[in-house]
């Protein structure tokens, strides 16, 4: 657009002022804020929950289909829902922003929006930023949190007897992809869910506070997710999709898989980036507002010790075709 | 190469695990480490300094000039320098990666292990890490930090009469930039330089125990970053290369000079990515081991403070032609 300002138009250091400058930061969050070598900020049990995630266009997010802010929120949410995951609270974000240098300062700005807008959902801040030129934009953001005093849920103490339940939508990104890849921009729901994940950002803690002995957020599919807990906890973990409120295809998600003659199941299982969590609570315990019972947890055969197949199963048997293993998503495939 | 193992070849999660597999987190460090949805680390004064740098090929570096383990090497350093510049102490590190499918797996390890070297270097672990696919190579390191009950040194804290320092090396990666863009391999030491920087990690604690008011590592060249501390401190910054021991051109900058024609004292002055620090200390007060006395703070004349001119003078003028201002290293300059 002739006269639209770029990035070359400001420089570096107007760029980094426009995605963190929009964030106001309590002092009881941040001692040093934006602007400064480093930020210095608050962990108040003396621990630090930390992780970072990268997206990156063309294969994230295109520009033709999101927009500047939905990109934006789904950089932080990929990072949050990690906090979350651990039964943590958010409290601040670092960006580092690859960007080519005709890319419009709007486009910026409105991201940096996006940014603050989910990070301002979690309950986080703004806290810091580098911005570089690249030829294709990536977004890399660390998030930090705080566990409250709380022990860490890890995806490692799943246990023989766990109920496995799941807090909020499966499949939804991943039917909202294909609807964009097949050229359509309707149902407007699920391309609205590709565009940003709506993550329930309390569900986390509210898990932890309710006994969860394993927790992750899914965004590599909930098979894959749930075979990353049932590894790192030495278990074996059954879901059931029949008759199962969690496994009831919404309407939109219907009207999709019916028009591309798909199983919208598949979406649902293996479908990432709506970062739904899934947990493992002890047999008996009440579940937390939100979450569906959706499996169980038990001992692994003797004889699946030493196995390479997957330790998740759907109403009885492996998912698929038994060697296409735990589906989902898995970068460089 | 025929028969080179690729990122595609291992997939996502290999390739996470071969970059924070390198490093042994100690509990006192770690809660929980890499291979969980996020890192849990201590923070033992109830803070944490926190930073993101991010480093693009063929911008930051090029395969042809740098070795993995270079690239490794100084993607850690332009973020553990941060931490650094604020008096505190680097405790861990997490890195995104962004890389082709095509890129041997080996550079990825050698990254890694670069990585680790630094972060060793500086004390501080390889927490975690995401990587994803994209068509160049993309490094960003988030540096974490205490600052051991300690105050942050901020860029703000500069008063007149103070004393500024530098400690650390000025202008060799620059040189060394030089030489490679010109074709040329050697001197070798100042081509080593641009390859990854040798900072003093411990410098920035001396500096804060010696009472440092302000402080900053040169990342964008020492005019430019004095001048940042000039601009957060509201001050005026002289300083003085006649006769200064930290200005004395080194050999190989000389020969370099020489050969391309070139004033070394652009490099020295305007030069980033060598990491030294940079501080403002009080009038009286003794420096501590390894800073070199460069200048003096003063209060800026009444007619300069609404003025947008640069605050930093060189044997008492501005330096180059006054117009280019501040110098130094800007992005989509």
């Amino acid at each position: 657009m002739t006269g639209e300002r770029t990035l070359r138009d400001v420089g570096e250091f107007a760029v980094i002022e426009r995605i963190v400058s929009t964030s106001q930061l309590p002092v009881e969050v941040a001692e040093v804020g934006p602007g400064d070598d480093a930020a210095v900020l608050a962990a108040t049990d003396g621990r630090v929950i930390a992780c970072v995630d990268v997206l990156v266009e063309g294969r994230h997010f295109r520009r033709d289909w999101s927009s500047a802010i939905d990109v934006g929120k789904r950089a932080a949410a990929a990072s949050l829902s990690d906090v979350n995951a651990m039964g943590g609270r958010a409290t601040s974000v670092l960006v580092g922003l690859v960007a080519p240098a005709d890319l419009p300062l709007a486009w910026v700005t409105e991201m940096a929006a996006g940014l603050t807008q989910e990070c301002t959902q979690a309950g986080a801040v703004l806290a810091g930023g580098d911005t570089t030129e690249g030829d294709a934009i990536v977004i890399s953001v660390t998030a930090l949190g705080s566990l409250d005093g709380r022990a860490p849920i890890t995806r490692a103490g799943a246990q023989p007897g766990d109920r496995i339940a799941v807090c909020g939508r499966l499949g939804w990104a991943a039917a909202g992809l294909a609807v964009l890849g097949r050229g359509f921009r309707s149902p407007k729901a699920l391309v609205d869910a590709h565009r940003y994940p709506q993550i329930d950002y309390d569900a986390g803690r509210r898990a932890a506070q309710s006994g969860a002995r394993a927790m992750i957020d899914v965004s590599d599919g909930l098979i894959a997710d749930l075979g990353h807990i049932a590894e790192a906890s030495g278990v074996q973990i059954d879901i059931t999709t029949e008759g199962n409120l969690a496994f009831e295809v919404p309407e939109p998600m219907q009207a999709a898989a019916a028009a591309y003659n798909v199983d919208a199941r598949g979406w649902m299982l293996t479908g990432g980036d709506d970062h739904a969590l899934v947990a493992a609570f002890p047999a008996g315990s009440a579940l937390p507002e939100g979450f569906i019972e959706i499996g169980a947890v038990r001992a692994r055969a003797d004889e699946d010790r030493d196995s390479s197949t997957t330790f998740v199963t759907v109403d009885g048997a492996p998912w698929g075709d038994g060697s296409a293993g735990s589906g989902g998503f898995a970068h460089f495939g």
